[in-house]
């Protein structure tokens, strides 16, 4: 491949972060703005956004989950309520203090995350036993002020949904917390082929106000960990810091207890970094906005006519497809959707249908067959599937080829500067070994290993250890 | 009907305003929010709009629109750019001066409409004719810092999508705005059963910004009008202003010309106060969430067996039902079902079974029917239709009602103060005449009538009439 948009994208192993940026915009998923910190996901982008929205919204409202729409802003005193959670968010929040020409008697917050919102509406609408479990969803957007950004890795503004909920039971809400954390696991694994560990973030690492905080860590191909989600429980925190009560089945006065759980468009950061390759982007069949491109050569009458009938068969087969017939050479449209990572690739010419043939090329292999024209729908259909199979075992071979065990300091020192990865450890379960792993070899904990027994001293202090745990570099 | 929640909804020609934010709280299509202007959209309210995306989404890109996402904040120097917009604009939005602790050098306001981002961006991509048309929508959230705020009609932050093209030629912009007009006519007609009044916005009303503003005026209940959607001829004024240029099939570079038009759940708030009756709500079967709703009297087995086999069945028939079988008098879920605006009530008990029957009750019209078991899908299916086309018509046949021609002031004043609804008149052409007209009545005008001819003198200052044009009280 020399056509000039390949050769505009940076090799993987040379400079990952460039390779990254370079695909990004290179097959137009985003594009920077005047806005500082704030990205503009171009249509192409979007397109994979929709996709993941259609099939979690599915998922959500398969498990009774309903949409609503809380306000953008949070008013000062609102947000100061619970004490945890604006400890935690205040440094990262926009601040709203003028309305047109007007200074406002309260300066309001853009939403960094709707707890709080959704507290202050629970407190209004549970009165009884019988108005739980309140199984609520929003999609939109929210409002972090980070300092250095990324596109869909972090940024100013994030689309994402957030789940709450409400419980009669801290045992029921515990059950949604992970029904949730499943359905995301499930969701990343067989729709965007990420493999993912699931798991509890240490008392340090959990979300601002929540009892628990489970995470989906994924890494990417240089080893780093994205946390790809996350799903808390709380407890009855917040309901009691909102004075939010019910009258149970027994007539007595109750705080129920609550969840929140929440996946962004990071997950296209995640899909970016997990399958592309020096070509450009890869997509997985399930989540493809496009997963054919049609690339007929030349004009010939009975070329186009071919071109057009493959497409129409793809498309009673629900297979999605566009046809590249654009006055380009066949080597700038290879070129192109290959950065685009359309899954498969037809092509052919007038002297490949003389022989009644199509070529089909793999995005994730870039292995070429030759096909039957009238097995071309048959073949398509049993290649998406094993695309997406394929995908998601390399991914997952790979991943596991990248986690290390360290049974010592020096061990875990020597992985650390050598081995790009996940290192898994015993940990005496103390926030002063966590911090010092952070901050003398820059990892941080991803998540407690609780079906694992612990099989040595702690790995920092060498005290007894309570739980196994995973630490990697993340995003 | 004398049930609790009927009887909380004030009657609709005793107030009005009252009426309707009953129906809107009672029906559990919002709440209000400690965040003073903003609604809160439950999820009964959100499920219409979820309803309203889906259909023109699916229009949007049959017309080969791409949904993108652009940054909510307008920084203060890109919000300056083009000062007809601007002015029009600043008064009502909320601008983020402080990110965490810090103040920003620059304040950035929410979007209060996203031309000036939009722009932004095509300065980047538009290069050649080739990159012509473009045609892009958002599905977002936008703030305008409004005084009086009202759910659906007029709030702070406001659900909403925006379209904003760039075309070649002034003629394909002129096209693409109408065409996207009579996108929203077809649809509030054909889906919402809203009749409206499609036509040019006089100088003083339109876009700030605008060449051309097209609108659909709809009259609600009381006579007063809801300018119910808007789409824009901009010219070139802005992609001068932002210096977006392309090179033409003639090597010559050009500035492109421009639309935009959206629509917000301002619709929901047209479709309350155009159906909705002393019981409450009336949902047009195309766009309620649940099109049918089974109300079994008693629990005897065959009443829960016919219950599952109706819904069964009416589910295969693709129509959206729910059961209420909660342990509630008939009476009261009668009621309900009527407040929630279900277009269809489906009632019976045992001794109904024996005779093998059911009562269906029609929502619009409270009618009540008698049919046999087998024939209830085929029965709803029609009926779903007629109700649909009902209120339409009903709704045009009240709407023409209520559209009065005044010929001189006298009569124009007489008729704004005795009969609530448009009128329709000749005029000037002239501000100082639309400026007195409002002053003196209370009135604005709503749009031009070109299709009819002029036939008389202004209906304010008595001089040459240059055309008709609609006045009325607005929302």
């Amino acid at each position: 491949m020399n056509d000039k948009q390949v050769k505009e994208i940076t090799s993987r192993d040379e400079d990952f972060g460039q390779w990254y940026t370079d695909v990004c915009k290179k097959a137009d998923l985003v594009d920077y703005s005047s806005v500082k910190g704030s990205m503009i996901i171009r249509p192409y982008g979007y397109a994979i956004w929709e996709n993941i929205q259609k099939i979690l919204d599915q998922k959500f409202k398969e498990t009774n989950h309903e949409n609503v729409q809380m306000p953008m802003f949070i008013p000062e005193s609102l947000f100061n309520i619970e004490k945890d959670h604006v400890k935690g968010f205040a440094p990262e929040v926009a601040w709203v203090t003028h309305g047109g020409n007007e200074e406002l008697d309260e300066r309001m917050c853009v939403r960094p995350t709707s707890e709080v919102l959704f507290c202050d509406h629970y407190k209004k609408i549970i009165k009884s036993y019988r108005d739980l479990p309140i199984l609520y969803n929003q999609w939109c957007t929210i409002v972090r002020w980070e300092k250095e950004t990324r596109p869909f890795l972090r940024s100013r503004e994030i689309l994402w949904q957030e789940g709450h909920t409400m419980h009669e039971t801290s045992e029921e809400a515990k059950e949604e917390t992970l029904r949730m954390l499943h359905i995301y696991e499930d969701f990343q694994k067989n729709y965007l082929a990420l493999p993912v560990i699931i798991g509890k973030k240490t008392e340090k690492e959990k979300f601002a106000g929540a009892v628990e905080t489970y995470t989906l860590e994924a890494m990417m191909y240089n080893g780093v960990a994205l946390q790809n989600g996350t799903s808390h429980y709380f407890g009855d925190g917040f309901a009691k810091a909102f004075g939010i009560q019910y009258l149970g089945k027994d007539n007595q006065l109750k705080s129920p207890y609550q969840t929140s759980w929440g996946v962004t468009t990071r997950m296209i950061g995640a899909i970016i970094m997990t399958h592309g390759d020096d070509h450009g982007l890869v997509l997985p069949p399930k989540i493809a906005p496009i997963q054919v491109i049609i690339i007929p050569i030349g004009n010939d009458e009975e070329v186009l006519n071919t071109t057009n009938m493959i497409a129409h068969q793809l498309k009673d087969a629900n297979i999605s497809n566009k046809i590249d017939n654009r006055d380009k050479t066949p080597g700038f449209r290879f070129a192109e959707a290959e950065v685009k990572g359309y899954p498969i690739r037809i092509e052919f010419g007038k002297r490949d249908l003389d022989q009644g043939l199509v070529t089909i090329v793999r995005r994730d292999t870039l292995t070429k067959t030759t096909v039957k024209i009238k097995d071309v729908t048959n073949t398509i259909i049993s290649l998406l599937d094993n695309i997406q199979k394929d995908m998601y075992n390399r991914a997952l071979t790979r991943r596991d080829s990248m986690i290390y065990t360290a049974n010592n300091y020096d061990e875990l020192k020597e992985i650390v500067t050598t081995k790009p990865g996940f290192v898994k450890v015993n940990w005496c379960g103390n926030v002063a070994c966590e911090d010092k792993i952070k901050d003398d070899l820059g990892i941080k904990s991803r998540c407690l290993i609780e079906d694992e027994a612990v099989d040595g001293p702690c790995v920092c202090c060498g005290q007894e250890a309570k739980v196994k745990i995973y630490f990697g570099k993340q995003y």
